[in-house]
């Protein structure tokens, strides 16, 4: 499923065939958390921003409109009428950060909706079903997202659980993808690497899953708080022991810099809230630097954001009308910002995956590691 | 300007010449408050809805990002860069129904921002200046709106204000578009009938303006909460003395229903708040009658939401995505929602004008007057 095509360093680029279309990676995933990208910005706006891979999330999904709707509509694919491929979360994340009241235990997890307080168990067997009813191309497995810092022995017996879980959820989609109901009969399934900050603990992890012969590998648990030489120092420690046929995704992860250093590292897939995020607040990436928009000195500013972005704010708006827009509060102040972050992330995955075509991955990163974290 | 080319009873088939574009009459003008149309859609957006006129406010202009800044920008057509006709109402309405603490007297209204509190002075000539500064297509002239019920003694009073200060509207306009440093040298004004509810009050307020020669005359001061009976009596009273080869607008009217009447007894410009406010909470207009997208029975319901629809989201969109998008509060569901609405409205002015051309207006309005009102 996976090709690699070249190799720069451990920078890597390939092509992930899937039943809903190629991946060409490194890949940004952007991400629809209710099954649509917050700021007004559809699927059909995602075919002209250049997005390959929509993520939504299950935890949200389940429960608003609820998984069986998804299904009967089709999956998420007729619903959302985005026709590449996407990725669904398995709602651990979310069900550690934004639900109340949980108790894990080796099933899985009790807990309490962040809408209305009602009860729910999920455990690996329910994510995997909540995902066959999404109709997702890639699920993820069932995992414990342990906080940032944890203790040695607590993470320790959580990768374990997590390593049991994963068993079960391969099992699971094993029986889902045959049965007659299931949309998405070729669903796919990436598991998981845990282990906190400990070294030792990630590449036991990462040693125990290898085998499972997984369509991708993920490392979560990072880019939740930590220092980001933290997080590249655990991406160097597991990185040679992630199976080089496969996928590997960053989870969660992050700034335009981030992703530099990550690619660089031998990552494959990534996704993060920052550019839609960002963007809602008037922090918008360009090719000079990062841009606060609301600042005064843009007020008469009748030139467009960013001359070299193609988005639909740079083709067509100045920057004195988005920050009016932004300090109006009008929504169309986030469908412009929001799309022209998104554009910015897909355009850096481009740019990425050209550079390493030509050989020339090595000076890019030099180069633009040190414009895109810079506040202008 | 303005040519009629087909009368039906009292209904009329037109064309507005203007300097930004000929306007096909009946129309409704489609509101963007700020410089933009609240629910995220741009005046690329607008373009393919079959906008034909786009509307933005004086008083929230001024306020934010202040005229000077658009007429730095090159005016509102540059700023928003929407290129067909924008109309500017006076500020007028806002200055009574917005902004606290207002004095009036025979020079203009004191009044406090509604955004800040700091105080405003706004008279005929600063409204003209202001909208001269916007550069819109249309200047409205400034005028008292008079909240109803009014006494019969200052509805009067207030109306002969009026009067004088429209006189001091087309006095400072015509030295405005003299003015080398203004934009747009064409800027046409309308004027704005006022009088409440009193018959009387209208005609003898109309009899005084129409001299005057103005580009088009409104009647303002309707739709402010009376009965709709009470308003199209008023309409029946005035109507005869407007001018006819000038256009009639009947200022932020209404529903579907609302305009029908109206274009059945005359008049040929409308705006109105209602498609995109009633948007955002889920209420639609369909060619069937109103529905209110929340209603449970839309969960699983995989149709679109009018087949005879040509907007973006009937084209392409499910009640189910709509429903749950508006339920999850994404932005999303609001830009949707809105351009499908507008759209009815726009499509609702072309039927009108293709039945006006025809010569089937009567037995059009007989027919949708009994299904747009009414609610699915």
């Amino acid at each position: 499923m996976f090709k690699l095509l070249k190799q720069e360093g451990a920078a890597r680029l390939g092509e992930f065939v899937t039943p809903h279309g190629t991946i060409k990676t490194p890949v940004f995933m952007n991400v629809a958390t209710a099954a649509a990208i917050k700021g007004g910005v559809s699927a059909e706006d995602l075919e002209q921003l250049g997005t390959q891979v929509m993520l939504c999330n299950t935890y949200h999904l389940h429960l608003r409109p609820n998984d069986k709707v998804v299904h009967n509509m089709g999956g998420l694919q007729k619903f959302t009428t985005w026709n590449g491929p996407i990725l669904t979360d398995s709602g651990g994340f979310q069900v550690f950060s934004l639900s109340a009241l949980r108790k894990i235990n080796e099933e899985g997890v009790t807990f309490a909706s962040h809408l209305d307080g009602h009860k729910i168990f999920m455990g690996p067997e329910e994510s995997m079903r909540i995902q066959s009813n999404l109709a997702s191309t890639i699920a993820m497995a069932f995992d414990e997202c342990v906080e940032n810092p944890a203790e040695y022995d607590y993470s320790k017996k959580s990768c374990e659980r997590t390593f049991r879980w994963l068993v079960r959820c391969q099992k699971e989609m094993a029986k889902l993808n045959e049965h007659p109901d299931t949309i998405n009969k070729k669903q796919m399934l990436f598991g998981i690497n845990q282990g906190c900050t400990y070294e030792d603990l990630r590449i036991q992890h990462m040693k125990d899953i290898a085998p499972l012969g997984l369509d991708g590998y993920a490392i979560g648990g990072l880019a939740v708080g930590e220092p980001a030489p933290e997080m590249y120092r655990i991406i160097e420690a597991v990185e040679p022991w992630m199976p080089k046929d496969k996928p590997r995704y960053l989870m969660g992860v992050g700034t335009p810099v981030n992703i530099l250093e990550a690619v660089h590292r031998g990552v494959d897939f990534f996704d993060c809230v920052m550019p839609s995020r960002n963007a809602r607040h008037g922090h918008l990436f360009t090719s000079q630097g990062i841009i606060n928009i609301h600042n005064a000195k843009y007020i008469n500013d009748d030139s467009p954001l960013d001359p070299e972005c193609d988005c639909p704010l740079c083709r067509r708006y100045s920057r004195s009308y988005i920050r009016h827009l932004l300090c109006a509060n009008e929504m169309l102040a986030m469908r412009l910002a929001v799309q022209h972050n998104l554009r910015f992330y897909n355009k850096l995955m481009e740019d990425i995956r050209q550079a390493l075509e030509e050989g020339r991955f090595e000076s890019f990163y030099r180069e633009k590691r040190e414009i895109y974290g810079v506040r202008i």
